[in-house]
């Protein structure tokens, strides 16, 4: 296989993403995430090295399962404060003309209206380079926050969300046709009337009688990504997505999950390879290969285990604080902790870690594996990733900002580009042009369905 | 009286604002409106010229009032389509360093736990320069969009908007203490837990028990802006507003208005001169009054009729396509109709309007009074206004983007500086430092009463 491998960096609006307590280090940067600056400064670094986007991640919530509190979480800047991710693309717009930027939103909690209005308004800021993640929630923080005392329960969120894709897909395929928008001074038309449409939804959750308020994007539907691990999580993945993430310890891990997925997209009906799937990593990048082993070391001298505890009681469900740190940590599997803690033992499904060793891996890069070496030996365990298991590329997490992505784009890059593995100049158009070679999400896709 | 007056430039994601028509002027850039630049060069335009704020307007529904369709809104691009304003603002900030904006934001469509946090992601990318137009909303078509038959009541939106505020209030001022961000990479805290409070709130209308997402920004409340101009919207404006927009024909006809305000904010404990209160205004300037003259002459010839009349018929909920051109129109005062209408009668209340004239009046402006002249004599007749009524300042719309502007900037600003009415540099700090000398809301605000 000699395909190119997409590669996406992946941050948060927030001082302390996947590596909890690297805020600390002498040259993390990521304290100035609440300047417009430093945001401009990481879009014009990775456009730099031809990343094809900018990935944001965002959790409307706190880490507040560990020890029933949000204190750990507070302390060690543990994804809390955090701001809104939209907000930043616009800026990040102005200073590049090609980078992409996917950002999560939480359909939970924003009515599908005014969020497919902002959706439209950000595709068109940066003249169709923004995508999607689409979140249905996980924490129940978060759900306190709506004043609900708990979220839904999984598979219903998904119900939901099934719903609430009807709804702004219509919106966004369905109500301007191509050609409504005239703006002829001559003829001082506007927008032709009899070319836009009012949506009409009534469904189970949702209800909408209106026309978009947008104008066509050059998009119309954003990227749509898409990381749900759970069985009904990859259904909707198979239906919905264009890229999905996926996160496993290692590639004998992630294979079966790159084979169900795909199996997903076609029984939808649509062709596996319209699904572009990328997997978490955080690489640890020298000059060479000693210096890299150095970096994590010195690296690992800032981790925070309580920070790393607290992110890992947030994504399962189980309080960590509940256990000694030498324990094994045995729990009963339920919707929320299942697919996190899994990523630990789908490598080895009889091996046992202690609170200590749960602490120690995710302190560096959250549940992602971590890639270790030179920009040659990081370049080539990318590829034999993509070659051994089937994914299209990677969504990497930093350690040290913007260190660890000066150091991709430098480093690794270059290598990639002489293995023939990476593009050397970015395609023309809109992001979706750019990864998928066409316009417009094709027939078979139900966004196409509603299509006017 | 020699006090500065306060001017803010008054536009909206979409390309007719106030001047149905007028995108069709050879020189109208308001097309533009989905770049990013055309925003960036209007900031530096504004900021060339001192002027303390850009204010956005929005609104989250289309005029379909008028022959009970869209149809006449879209042929003539009034104000459909619209975009989201909050997402221009961080690009405009990244060319600025001084100028305030202002967003128009419906709470009855955004819950306020997401809307609080986006505020603040706002408040620091700018630095402390935002504001918040607080709005109810008042079109029917924009609670079909959120599955709702028709808005509810005008004064039970008002009720509705008193239990949002409480609840963004807390989050804003209640929840992180001013110190609660440690941020020190040797003792590695980055806050302090003990610091950070849970908000808990269990009003009529919205439940909360969460902290607040994001840290405490420059202004924590964002600068408040309000314009219902109703009985009850005129007390809520005595209570939360800190600056207010008014809208009338003449300087009579608002002075009453202003003298009510200031007696709503000393009737909520409040100090009178704690609103700043800005009236809405439309310039039309020449280097000398004959140029003047002949721009409004010529931007008559672009206007559209049809545009205006759907503009007035959602503004007041009354069916103009339902009169001949020539009839007079009388209509039964409503909630939703009576402070729209009654801007053209207050004036002079024995004086009526012919659909016709009706249509004239806001093709230039909307309900705006359009103040035609020379540099000294835009500057003099706004002068004037703010002698004569009690009004701090003025919120100006354009008819032709950026000329309007570039005018104001070029040829009225100097003018006002050289008689001592407009300040001849930014003042440091905030919006609301800028605009009142002080970092936060005084301790007589509701929002102060919340404060940790």
């Amino acid at each position: 296989m000699t395909t190119e491998i997409l590669i996406n960096a992946f941050h948060m609006n927030t001082v302390g993403h996947q590596s909890p307590g690297l805020w600390t280090h002498p040259r993390d940067h990521a304290r100035h995430y609440t300047d417009l600056a430093y945001w401009a400064d990481l879009a014009r670094t990775l456009e730099r090295g031809l990343i094809d986007g900018l990935f944001l991640a965002d959790v409307l919530g706190v880490y507040d399962v560990y020890g029933s509190t949000a204190d750990a979480a507070l302390r060690n800047g543990v994804q809390v404060p955090v701001n809104d991710p939209s907000l930043l693309i616009p800026a990040m717009a102005m200073v590049t003309e090609n980078l992409g930027f996917g950002v999560t939103c939480t359909l939970s909690f924003e009515p599908p209206y005014p969020f497919a209005r902002r959706m439209s308004t950000l595709d068109h800021l940066t003249k169709g380079r923004v995508g999607w993640n689409i979140v249905t929630g996980y924490l129940d923080s978060a759900a306190k926050g709506m004043g609900e005392r708990a979220q839904v329960g999984h598979d219903r969120r998904y119900d939901i969300a099934d719903d609430y894709m009807q709804v702004v897909y219509k919106l966004w395929e369905g109500s301007w046709e191509d050609d409504a928008v005239v703006a002829d001074k001559a003829t001082r038309v506007f927008a032709d009337p009899a070319k836009v449409h009012r949506v009409r939804h009534d469904g189970e959750f949702y209800k909408l009688d209106a026309i978009h308020l947008s104008e066509p994007s050059p998009q119309r539907t954003p990227l749509l990504f898409q990381a749900g691990a759970s069985g009904r999580g990859r259904q909707f993945a198979g239906q919905h997505a264009e890229c999905v993430f996926i996160n496993g310890p290692t590639k004998a891990a992630i294979k079966p999950y790159v084979t169900g997925l795909r199996e997903q997209a076609a029984a939808a009906g649509r062709d596996p390879s319209d699904l572009k799937i990328l997997a978490l990593a955080t690489p640890i990048i020298g000059r060479t290969s000693a210096e890299a082993r150095a970096k994590h070391a010195d690296y690992t001298r800032y981790v925070s285990h309580e920070g790393a505890l607290a992110l890992m009681s947030g994504w399962t469900g189980v309080d960590l604080s509940k256990y000694g740190f030498d324990d094994v940590v045995r729990y009963e599997k339920t919707d929320a902790n299942h697919s996190a803690l899994e990523s630990f033992t789908t490598a080895d499904p009889n091996r046992t870690w202690t609170v200590r060793e749960i602490a120690e891996k995710v302190a560096i890069g959250g549940r992602s594996p971590v890639i270790v070496g030179s920009g040659a030996e990081v370049a080539e365990e990318m590829m034999s990733w993509v070659d051994e298991t089937g994914i299209d590329g990677f969504n990497l997490a930093y350690v040290v900002m913007p260190e660890s992505f000066t150091d991709l784009v430098d480093l690794v890059i270059p290598e990639l580009q002489a293995r023939g593995r990476f593009k050397t100049a970015y395609r023309p158009g809109t992001l979706r042009e750019k990864l998928f070679g066409r316009a417009r999400l094709p027939h078979n896709h139900p966004a196409a369905r509603v299509r006017v």
